[in-house]
């Protein structure tokens, strides 16, 4: 179907979508749900299409296996379903109503955004995932997922449609563009008549590309260079497990910790508690002078994993069992070069100071600034959520992990009585 | 300077600005409108080349008059300034902070966005308006004027920066970019690494272009083609007191009304209610077929003003003394060319029936709507924010008339004990 078409229905449908009551929104999800377990099959049949030609041109094993279903997958996707029916629906909550002088009462009510667009790579998860979050908020979604998961993608749209249909809900809730060509999916950044947000979900490429052509606005969800600072001041038995979690519980997520800033005057009582730690994880330490020459008096690194740090690893997300980590002469300076070379992502002091604290928590410009807690808390779920859409390190709309209200906004409704403007 | 440097300032002073007191933000600010008072001669001076190089290039006397300053304008300019000190500062608040299970102490404070870019017309007021609405609330500002009021904006600037330094603040808290290329206008658009986000204020032109152009996130503060819907059962007086309120009380402006949308049960009753007001005020009324026939048969237009509309007029803001009208079957038919033909800034329903009332402000999508009032009320004043930025018609981060906060972003601030992920 042509673009403009796909655009044309999904904001009609919008309309009827934003209407439906939570009980009917609901009974769709879990009707949703249930297609999904009873059309397995073919869902996995049409998977197989897309893991054979994978196979083919040579697709890394970590792709293939996120493009990857099985019966357990599918059962996951149809739990988070579920999940998302079970979730208080924002839409229509009216907040902050006010009378004023004149008599008019004013107050702002939670409305679908109205047609999301999603743009993500081959992992067909994400297909469920978008459809249902942006179902329970009243929009229509259109969906441009990466073409290696074009077969698994239209099977799952599809099986999605029909449970919608059965429900008595306009099929084009959801609609899913196949064709693969770029030229589509920049027209697609570009159709501001129809598409009220874009939001990318992938990699660093995929989010620059999209902000770079979109003129529709576009949530960003990024990178995380995430810093974990330990203050003079600090515990350091605390300071030493808030690392090891960050650092090493799950490597390649936004949230884990990237690189270490440590205040002088506790380097040398720090490294040598996490040097045990990083041989333990094989993590490898990209140090400054300081920390390279206390860790080298320590020993125990094994070989080459302790290495000097170069100005580049200021800014690397490395999403490995790499760490970086610089000394600074005080707070200050910290607060400053974590601003420097964060993302904008999550950032943990670990201090006893008050004042530090709450310095740090002012004065960092991050989604998420933390004392004494590990940056892995940045989600959606563990913010008690419910769900995530993503984490965004943009500051407009929506800043860290977002939950259902991000795939929302507001209009003012004003109750009068006849009131003109004098 | 160079753009780039330009940015890098902004950035850089914006740690700064972002941790201002209150107090010493409504300090400087009150030294910034006397400092406007006292330097009004010079100011006045570089605007009389502007206006004297306006009137050789031959510009419109419209856009001459927004030029053009005097000491009344001057000393509006100073009071805004001190309104906008009065104001409550939004910084720092601290919403909705909770105690997870696990004992982490989660809240989402306000924060600066930041840099704040402003690109806009020849109106020197908007100069100091966009700087004390960014200052108080914490953010630094560039800004791109117009060409034609360039001397203008360079004396405003360099007031308000030495009136900053005397007060001990950074003067880069506003930088005016004079450069007058078309590419650096472009660049600034696309300068992400500095400017957190871009306000367009101006013309539907303006605004397109910078939407097209920009990578930088954009608040879009739009075009108002605001209908009003007379119902079957409306109050017929009142429904006369509000069009012509609605229509005639300021033309020029996004919130006055362009489109009647009126019940067919009631038109034969309101149009002979409404001609005379039409007659009074001149107002050219483009009509459907039913309200053209039940004009002719009341009589009283004057020669000229009755028109069948064409199929344009629906999507068309006048921002004159036009107006066009349709009759429809049904508040459904009412809604859905409403839907179709705004701009999503404000509609209103004149009724009497509640069922009526509640369906229009439920599936009405725009910023604002209204039962039984006028669409002028559209306003940040009106809505009782005590300042406005501009309204947004775009559905992202801020809907509808802007106050302080829609220049503010949030972070979540998280006090823990050592709390790591399991």
């Amino acid at each position: 179907m042509e673009l403009k078409e796909i655009g044309r229905r999904a904001k009609e449908v919008s309309r009827q979508t934003g209407k439906l009551g939570t009980d009917a929104k609901n009974h769709a999800l879990r009707a949703v749900a249930e297609a999904l377990l009873t059309h397995a099959d073919q869902i996995l049949a049409e998977n197989q299409k897309d893991l054979v030609k994978g196979r083919e041109n040579g697709m890394a094993e970590g792709l293939l296996d996120r493009l990857m279903l099985d019966k357990e997958r599918i059962g996951q996707m149809a739990k988070g379903v579920l999940q998302v029916a079970d979730l208080e629906d924002p839409i229509g909550e009216v907040r902050a109503m006010k009378r004023r002088p004149n008599g008019l009462m004013i107050g702002e009510m939670r409305v679908p955004l109205g047609v999301v667009g999603m743009i993500y790579e081959a992992r067909p998860n994400v297909t469920v995932d978008a459809f249902c979050l942006c179902f329970k908020t009243g929009n229509a979604v259109i969906l441009k997922g990466g073409s290696d998961a074009l077969c698994s993608n239209a099977a799952l749209v599809a099986v999605i449609r029909d449970a919608l249909a059965a429900e008595g809900i306009p099929k084009d809730a959801v609609q899913l563009i196949t064709d693969p060509d770029r030229e589509t999916t920049t027209a697609f950044m570009r159709l501001n008549e129809y598409v009220d947000v874009l939001i990318p979900r992938g990699g660093a490429g995929l989010i620059r590309t999209v902000v770079e052509r979109a003129t529709v606005p576009v949530i960003e969800t990024g990178t995380g260079n995430c810093h974990i600072y330990v203050d003079e001041s600090a515990d350091l038995k605390m300071a030493v497990e808030i690392i090891e979690n960050a650092k090493t519980q799950r490597i390649g997520v936004c949230n884990a910790c990237e690189s270490l800033v440590i205040h002088r005057n506790a380097a040398d009582r720090l490294i040598p508690l996490l040097i045990p730690v990083f041989a333990k994880h094989r993590v490898e330490l990209r140090a400054d002078e300081a920390i390279y020459a206390a860790a080298e008096k320590t020993g125990g690194m094994p070989e080459g994993l302790l290495c000097p740090a170069a100005e580049a690893d200021w800014g690397t997300e490395y999403l490995d069992y790499v760490i970086s980590a610089k000394t600074t002469a005080s707070i200050d300076e910290a607060i400053a070069h974590i601003n420097r070379y964060n993302t904008g992502h999550s950032e943990t002091i670990v201090t006893q100071d008050y004042a530090n604290a709450q310095r740090f928590l002012g004065e960092i410009d991050a989604a998420c600034v933390y004392v004494n807690a590990s940056t892995r808390f940045s989600d959606g779920f563990e913010f008690g959520f419910g769900a995530e859409i993503g984490i965004s390190t943009q500051k407009l709309h929506a800043r860290g992990p977002m939950g259902l209200p991000a795939l929302t906004s507001t209009k003012y409704i004003i109750y009068g009585n006849g009131q003109i403007r004098g």
